[in-house]
């Protein structure tokens, strides 16, 4: 069976902090990514066509901490990581630290079709994206008044919220399409107020994503460093490959085991080898959407 | 049974390649960093700093790619990676792409004890190194003739071999103490004449460096973008953990399934939890060293 399922972000996203509005301008971009992505899929095209067309739409909007809404980094400047796998071969491709490339996902797509490398960085990263023709844009796109609030606030010592550090507000995409292929894409401004060139799991392939056609496709949300540790987007990988899980069961016991038990949060999408999706987190709520050629068609929030 | 292995990268080297005083060279820095990571074992150190002991020494010896004999990028620099992680608790720290760094293993395990984070990049993880006082060194202190020659030869398109490309040149060092604790560290100056911010497997936790008391401590050498895309280090813990292999099982199904099966590679040095040392590789050569608790003591090359 194929099938999409998309995330825009875990974590305390309650009832009372969203007005009416804001639910609905949340609803609609993620129905807009996951019916662009499930249309892709639908005509014969490939996983990682609608992973890349879903991640970019969402990448667009500037509700999720990604693309054009990604936070501040602590000098006041946006710096983007993405990431996206191929199940049918492993091939992988990644970018940390871009400032100025308007949708991260397409570049972490050159990367892994392009270039002879995996994961590209900085500067050299945005290098690459000009020899290749992927778009770069001024720092002015990606301000957004809120994100900036949310640097202000960080900066004066505020006690910011997960939610508003941004913390949890990663998007991404896993698809089957129906030759079996399985892919996965992430994408992410990381945190408020990131110091160091802090990175995070979005663009470490293993943590943050993964595709293998043989067990499943994974992108993740949350506490990146904990995500980084228990390795978890493979975790889920070899919980289905060695111990024949399916993605519910598997994303199960990794977010509450691996993930939890070192004190981590957040949420993961799966589709497994069969076209079976699951979405998985232990915070208040996360931002997703599933559709699949069963009829199934769903995006929720908490 | 406490014990350590070493690694100082794999690949083409066969014997024709090496003079008697190059071999002899070689062997008396492995022994010299595994003797020095055995020694604060055996007065009941813990296995974290026995392996950063032992990196260190490898770091500041000329003939491996890592800290001091680094290989140079495209534009001359020499930009280095590293990671370190505790079995214990699975903490981690990495760094990629610093450039005046004498020890990145000595900053990796800052990043893991003095942060909040696991992953610092460029000039924000050198800004970080100056918070926490770790040695940075002028550009100078990492020329060596032989790695400028091999960049002379590369920017001239001459075919280099993996050997001279430095792509087997990584360092690191796996231990498991007289608490049973496991701990890897991974440090390398990456490929000669790398492009684009590149970054391969050795700072990627579960790529080129994982450690968990479950299930095993690992350190990778060779193709680094092969181990990112199998996450091989998370994979052979995986086996160990799910699968219920000892080191040399699943160090031997993970480099000659995963790694070779899409193309790979390299080697591994792997202690599990009972002690078990494995040194596996499907190249020519590895430069690596094991000594343990029953007496074993060994520096090959071939």
């Amino acid at each position: 069976m194929f099938g999409i399922a998309i995330h825009g972000g875990a974590g305390v996203i309650s009832r009372a902090s969203m007005t009416p509005e804001s639910e609905a301008a949340y609803r609609r971009d993620l129905e807009s990514a996951l019916d662009a992505g499930y249309a892709v899929l639908a005509r014969g095209g490939s996983g990682l066509d609608a992973v890349t067309t879903a991640v970019r739409i969402l990448e667009d909007s500037p509700l999720f901490n990604a693309g054009r809404g990604a936070v501040f980094n602590h000098e006041g400047i946006n710096e983007l990581d993405a990431s996206i796998m191929d199940g049918k071969d492993l091939q992988a491709g990644a970018v940390a630290g871009v400032r100025h490339v308007r949708n991260p996902v397409l570049l972490a797509r050159a990367v892994m079709e392009d270039s002879p490398h995996v994961m590209l960085t900085g500067t050299g990263a945005e290098e690459f994206a000009l020899e290749r023709g992927v778009e770069l844009v001024p720092r002015s796109y990606f301000f957004t008044e809120r994100r900036w609030n949310q640097l202000e606030r960080a900066r004066k010592g505020d006690r910011l919220s997960a939610a508003d550090l941004g913390y949890y507000g990663t998007v991404g995409a896993v698809a089957r399409d129906q030759q079996g292929n399985l892919a996965a894409a992430t994408s992410t401004g990381g945190m408020t107020n990131k110091r160091w060139g802090r990175v995070g799991d979005s663009p470490v392939i293993g943590a943050g994503n993964y595709a293998d056609n043989r067990s499943c496709a994974v992108s993740a949300t949350g506490s990146g460093e904990y995500f980084i540790r228990s390795v978890l987007a493979h975790e889920i990988a070899a919980l289905i490959r060695h111990r024949g899980l399916d993605a519910a069961t598997a994303a199960r016991e990794a977010v509450s085991q691996s993930l939890a038990g070192i004190g981590g949060d957040g949420g993961v999408i799966v589709i497994d080898h069969a076209g079976r999706i699951a979405m998985e987190f232990n915070t208040e709520g996360m931002f997703r959407g599933a559709r699949d050629a069963s009829g199934r068609r769903e995006v929720s929030i908490y």
